[in-house]
C-alpha cells in the first residue's frame, strides 16, 4: 500500500509517518511519501520527501498521477494565519484542495479502479456558538473564522466527490491537539498546550484565559492514530456523511492544571502565571467546550483516557531530556 | 438603491423584479438591472437586461464595478443539470460566486464605503437525511447532491466575506418553489407542481410518488418576498449565523389534492394519474418533509398560509386564461 501525507513537515504529518512505518495500516506495510515546503532538520530514514507546495499550479496534478492508495491531506495554514492574511488562507486551504480533487477525478476518470482513500483533516473550527452543554453529531456547523469556513468547504467537497465514487473520502474534524511539542506559536490556542510544556521543561508559562475555560482536546499520538483509523474505516458505515466528530477529552484549564499538579508536583505547576488577556479570553469563548461523538466512538476512534494520560503521552513522546 | 439581480431572465429572478418595480424595497424605488444567459420574451419596461454568464471570465468583476447597493444572486443550474454534468455544476454554481465574492472584496478595498447586501439564494437540498420530523435551525448541513453541496460551500463563503466586512451577505435556503408556472422541467420535483398547473389547464399529470409524500413549499410570490425582505434586513440579527432555514408549507401530497379539489372540484382532481415511479420515490424519499424556522419567523419572514392559498397564488399570478 502506498500514502502519500500532504503537509508531510508538521507536526501532525510527522507523527503520523512515524505511527505508519511502526504500524503499518491494518498490520500491512505502508510507502510514504511525504510532501510540504519544509521538513524537519530529521528525516526518518526510507521515507521520500517532495518539497514543494500544493498551491502551486500543476502540484496537485503531479501527485495524483503517482496514484497513491491513500493520501492523508494536512496540508493548511494554521487559523491565525488565514485570519491574518485572508487571501492566503483561501489560497491554501481551499483552492488546492479543488485541484486535488479534480486531479484524482481526472485520474478515476482515465481507469475507474483508482478510487483512492483520501483523510482529510477538518478542525472543531468548522463549529460556531451558541452551543449546546455537548456537541452532537447532528449539530449544525457556522464557522467564526475563515479557516474553519475553508475546513467545512472542503469537507462538502470531499464528501460529494466521494458520493460520486471517484474518490473514497473521510474528513476528521480533530479537537486541539494537546500536548503540542516545540516551541508556542501565534496561535490563540497555543497556551492550552504552553501551560503543560513550558513547566514541565522548566520556563514560566502564560495562562492568559480564566481557569474556568473548557475545551475539547487530543493528544498527537492520537491524531495519529485517528488518521490511520480514518484510512482503514469501511466509508459504507459512514452512510453519506463523510464528516466525523472525533473524540476527546473535555477538560478546564483548572483540570489541566491539576493533571499537571498530579504528574509533575507543585513546583511545576508554580511555573504558570496567570496573566488575563481580554482578546485571547474573548476568541476561546467562541470555542467548542464539550461534544457528544458517537458516531466516531461506534466507528472504533479512540481518545485519549484522560488529560493526565495526555501529559504522559508527552512525556513519552516529545520531551527532550538533557542527555544523562 | 440600485439592485443586480443575477439569474434576473429564470423565474424566480422574474418574479422578483416584478416584485421591486411594484413594491421598491423598505418603501424606496429600486434601480434594476437584470442579468441572465437569456430572458423570456416579454421584458418588464425601463429594467436593463445584460445577457452574459457569470461562469465567463471577467463578467463577475465587471458587474463588480457597477457597485450595486444590493446583488440578488440567483444564477444557478438546477439539481437535476449538476447531478448529470458533474463539472457545469461545479463551473456555474461555486467558482462563479467565488469570483463574485473576491471582485466585490476589491471594489470593497478600493472604496471600503461600499459593502453591497448580496441575498444568495440557497435550498433545502443543503440538508440530507436522516431527519427529525421537524428540522429546526440547529440541524446540520449534510448535502445529498452535488447541487445542494454547491450551494452550502457557497453559503458559507459569503458568511466569511460578510464576517470580514467585505460584504453583507444573507443566504436563504428556499423552499420547493410551487406552483411553479410554465412547462415540466426534468426536476425529480416538478410532479409537485405539476399534478396541481396541468390539472388546473385542463391537462393530464403523472404523480409518480406515493400520496403520503410530504414536503416543504412556498410559493414564487412568497420567494420574491423573502428574497426582497432579505435586502433589507438588519443583518446584526443573524449573529453571525447568515444562512437561514425560510418558513413554508409542509404538507403531503395527499392533502395537496385535497386542497386541489377545494379550490377547483372533482373534474379536476381526476386528471391526476398516479403512476408510482421507483427512481423518483427514492429520491424524494431523501429530501427534508419539514421545518421549523424559527429564526427566519422572528426576523419576519412570511411563509403561505395554507396549500390552499399557493393554488390561489397561481391562480391570481400566472394562470394563462383564455381571453374572455
Amino acid at each position: 500500500m502506498r500514502a502519500l501525507i500532504l503537509g508531510g513537515g508538521g507536526m501532525v504529518g510527522q507523527k503520523l509517518a512515524h505511527h505508519l512505518v511502526a504500524n503499518g495500516l491494518d498490520g500491512q506495510p505502508v510507502e510514504i511519501t511525504l510532501h510540504d515546503i519544509a521538513f524537519p532538520p530529521v528525516s526518518l530514514p526510507n521515507v521520500p520527501q517532495v518539497t514543494g507546495s500544493i498551491s502551486d499550479a500543476g502540484v496537485a496534478e503531479t501527485l495524483a498521477k503517482t496514484k497513491p492508495d491513500v493520501i492523508f491531506h494536512l496540508a493548511s495554514v494554521v487559523s491565525g494565519e488565514a485570519e491574518a492574511d485572508f487571501s492566503k488562507g483561501w489560497a491554501v486551504n481551499m483552492h488546492p484542495t479543488w485541484a486535488l480533487l479534480e486531479a484524482l477525478r481526472a485520474e478515476h476518470e482515465a481507469d475507474p479502479s483508482y478510487r483512492p482513500r483520501v483523510v482529510f483533516t477538518s478542525s472543531i473550527a468548522v463549529f460556531g456558538g451558541p452551543y449546546p452543554d455537548k456537541i452532537s453529531d447532528e449539530f449544525l456547523c457556522a464557522p467564526q473564522t475563515s479557516y474553519g469556513a475553508q475546513k467545512l468547504i472542503c469537507e462538502t467537497m470531499i464528501t460529494d466527490f466521494s458520493r460520486k465514487g471517484f474518490i473514497d473520502g473521510v474528513s476528521i474534524r480533530l479537537p486541539t491537539i494537546c500536548v503540542r511539542p516545540g516551541k508556542p506559536n501565534a496561535a490563540a490556542s497555543s497556551f492550552f498546550s504552553g501551560i503543560i510544556r513550558e513547566p514541565l521543561n522548566g520556563q514560566e508559562a502564560i495562562l492568559p484565559a480564566a481557569d474556568s475555560t473548557r475545551h475539547w482536546f487530543a493528544s498527537p499520538r492520537s491524531a495519529a492514530g485517528f488518521l490511520a483509523h480514518a484510512a482503514t474505516l469501511d466509508t459504507a458505515l459512514l452512510h453519506g456523511r463523510r464528516a466525523l466528530n472525533l473524540p476527546g477529552i473535555s477538560c478546564t484549564v483548572a483540570e489541566q492544571i491539576e493533571a499537571l499538579r498530579d504528574v509533575a508536583g507543585n513546583d511545576v505547576v508554580r511555573l504558570i502565571k496567570p496573566q488575563p488577556d481580554p482578546v485571547i479570553e474573548k476568541i476561546v469563548e467562541g470555542w467548542p467546550r464539550d461534544f457528544a461523538p458517537e458516531r466516531a466512538l461506534a466507528l472504533g476512534f479512540k481518545a485519549d483516557a484522560s488529560f493526565k494520560d495526555i501529559i504522559q503521552i508527552y512525556l513519552d513522546d516529545d520531551l527532550q531530556r538533557p542527555p544523562s
